[in-house]
């Protein structure tokens, strides 16, 4: 066939699935022509699941990964933030349960002198979203078309919006199709989606938390390092500044788990207040982002600015700031009660006495989302109230009959299922556990480099 | 995400597709399910894409294969032949160059006695098809629908017509969607198209011969082996009883490729004359349909009675009434002048004196597509005048300036690239070749089964 191919010379779409699924890797013609044409609507979605399932199961080089991303960053807007003076950065986690730092770091790092433009997504799965968790605050605008972003970006120092039409389409169109052909497991694929929309924002350097553990969706150490190397190849490729944390997902992050209920420890955090777990996670990311951002000389210096900023309350302020910008109630910062309250809560209490041992985090995610706090289809709206407050961690001692965890919720048949799954995710033991696991398990970094 | 989709017990494509894409051996009900709503319309394309991408690149084991091909031929009807009182054989060739033995298989098999309810295809990229080769006689007409294939078959013992909406429809839909999307190049998928479409005929026993060389889809002779068996396993798994030839296609059979050329060669050979390794190759076919249709006691009894039915003329009578009840006109069986004819020809001539060694049979094929008696879109139409004659088969002495082959023409511009095509597939060396390839490289059947 090859002879009756050569007359023509246009781009097919078979030709690169067919090299795709022998294994050859591609040009970037190939990726290019792939990206552009399918964002153009000219290659129906047939043709890309075949090929996005051939990535799959035949993996990319680093450098076809590099050009998918570019390909898919330059298929709609790149942001141009030199206007202003500020350096930015931003921080990207690959999704968890309780994983509320955004909503902290973001004003925290802008109260620093960083600017923050950050682009986050809707919960999916069993894992919440960040701009899932910024609407339970009433009246707050996630839909913010480029122009206003920015204007609130340049007043206050941070922004958080949901992706525009006008940022990386290509992504929009691929993970859409991804999540209904199979296609969304995939470290290249998903470095490709989290880094053309990060690089979109027109940022110097971007922090990566990588979660790992059973609440996240790279459950073994293995899996989460192997995407982290890989996000930090791409983004040295592109030119970017980017460091990658392995961060601990056994366990939710924080006490919180639920919309409404993760601002309020947001708000705890902010205060200097709030668990022990959550708020030096976000004490470090911060202290990386001030350090990437050229604020602070080391990440424990940045660290310790940061707590700074939180005990000075500036960080506080800063959010009040971005509330007020993208059109939020404000009050809510000082009165919790006027964010969406649960019509009723019920204890999940311990069977027996001992050790939480373990817990099983993507149920306890899942457990949410059956209270309606998350969405199994991306059509389906979320309840902000509802949610799960957890009285226990991972090692601590537990007394018969005393509550483990206590449930928001609305509706008496999802409470029935959610606490099953609750109950089923919480093991006890007789002993505590033999070791800790870190909630910072590695950082990945650009060979050589050392911060 | 398990607790929330064990919620719905209905059949869910992602489920299928993952667990492929995973390496999980699918149950009955995953590719029955699939295979039902795809020939409904209740699946889309994206996601058969993404499935039969996975099938290529993870595999199918013995038992998949056999349930899809099973799901397939149930998609239809399934002919019922059983008020016919002969038992009922077919063949099917994988496809190749100048592969013409169907026509003649046909009426000698039915002259000796046999059922032959034939189903065939169209040619597609450098191979040419049956279909194509029957309508360059006036008249022939392989579009009958199942009621006037049956009264043909009745009345003459063999019917060769197309594929009907109501036979495989599963498979109809599923061949368009692998072709456009990198998907053909399967075993397991070639197997379930061809014995779904071939069982469905209401056949007792099959004759299958896989192709191997340089003009075949299986190049090599493993590849070839290992799609006989799995074909001879899953007709027997389906109470059929198949046997598979693995056969010579490192040239082209006969010597003329070409859709009317092709007939005149059919009709040489049904006349006792024609060249040694299509006489040779259709008598061995023959036999082994004979024998598998209970008529001869061996192989080579069945082989010795078509060598009779041949000579005594009785089948090309039967392939006369055949034309006939099929709308074709007759004549050509006595005036091959009656064929369509091109309007031109032109002799393509030895560069240098030696023993042609090779031929790349992939080109031959190319050539005759390019001229115009082939298609490289399943919309092309072709045209039955034009092709190659081969003077010369591998192993013979060649004198520089001798014709090697004949073109035959329509279009100027289409000579030349076939011509060099041609030029370019013959290997001229000063010694013959060493070795003689066989023509029937081994016979594959049930294991512990002796013919």
């Amino acid at each position: 066939m090859s002879q009756l191919r050569s007359a023509k010379s246009e781009f097919r779409a078979i030709d690169v699935i067919r090299k795709k699924r022998d294994g050859v890797e591609l040009s970037q013609a190939d990726i290019e022509g792939l990206v552009n044409a399918y964002t153009r609507g000219d290659i129906p979605d047939y043709q890309v699941a075949a090929w996005l399932m051939a990535v799959v199961l035949r993996g990319m080089t680093r450098a076809e990964t590099a050009t998918l991303t570019d390909a898919m960053l330059h298929s709609g807007e790149v942001l141009d933030l030199a206007s202003l003076p500020a350096r930015k950065v931003d921080k990207h986690s690959t999704g968890g349960v309780g994983d509320k730092t955004s909503l902290v770091l973001a004003p925290l790092v802008a109260a620093a002198g960083i600017a923050v433009p950050m682009i986050s997504g809707r919960g999916l799965g069993h894992t919440g979203g960040t701009l899932d968790k910024l609407e339970s605050i009433p009246g707050f605008n996630v839909n913010l078309r480029v122009g206003d972003f920015r204007r609130v970006l340049e007043t206050c120092g941070c922004a958080m919006i949901g992706q525009t039409p006008e940022i990386a389409p290509a992504d929009r169109k691929l993970y859409a199709l991804r999540d209904v052909t199979g296609t969304v497991e995939s470290p290249y694929l998903i470095c490709a989606s989290i880094m053309s929309k990060k690089l979109a924002e027109g940022i110097d350097a971007l922090v990566l938390d990588v979660k790992t553990g059973s609440g996240a969706f790279m459950k073994s150490e293995k899996d989460a390092v192997f995407l982290a190397e890989l996000m930090v190849e791409t983004g040295e490729r592109m030119g970017k500044h980017v460091v990658a944390l392995i961060t601990d997902m056994d366990q939710p992050l924080g006490n919180m788990v639920g919309n409404a209920l993760e601002v309020v420890e947001v708000l705890q955090v902010l205060r200097g207040e709030g668990p022990e777990d959550l708020k030096e996670l976000c004490l470090h990311l911060a202290g990386w982002m001030l350090h990437l951002g050229g604020l602070s000389k080391s990440v424990a210096q940045g660290t310790q600015q940061s707590a700074e900023l939180i005990s000075s309350g500036r960080a506080l302020e800063k959010f009040r700031q971005m509330v007020e910008l993208q059109g939020g109630d404000s009050r809510v910062i000082d009165d919790s009660q006027r964010l969406p309250q649960a019509r009723q809560t019920e204890n999940v209490t311990a069977a027996k006495s001992g050790f939480l041992s373990a817990m099983n985090c993507e149920q306890i995610g899942t457990a949410c989302v059956i209270l309606g706090g998350g969405r199994e289809r991306k059509e389906d709206s979320v309840d902000p109230a509802v949610g799960i407050v957890l009285h226990k961690k991972v090692g601590d001692r537990v007394a018969v009959g005393e509550p483990v965890a206590t449930i928001h919720f609305n509706s008496e048949a999802r409470l029935q299922r959610a606490r099953q799954l609750i109950t089923d995710s919480c093991v006890i033991a007789n002993a505590a556990p033999a070791t800790k696991r870190p909630l910072i398990h590695r950082v990945i970094q650009r060979p050589g480099e050392k911060h």
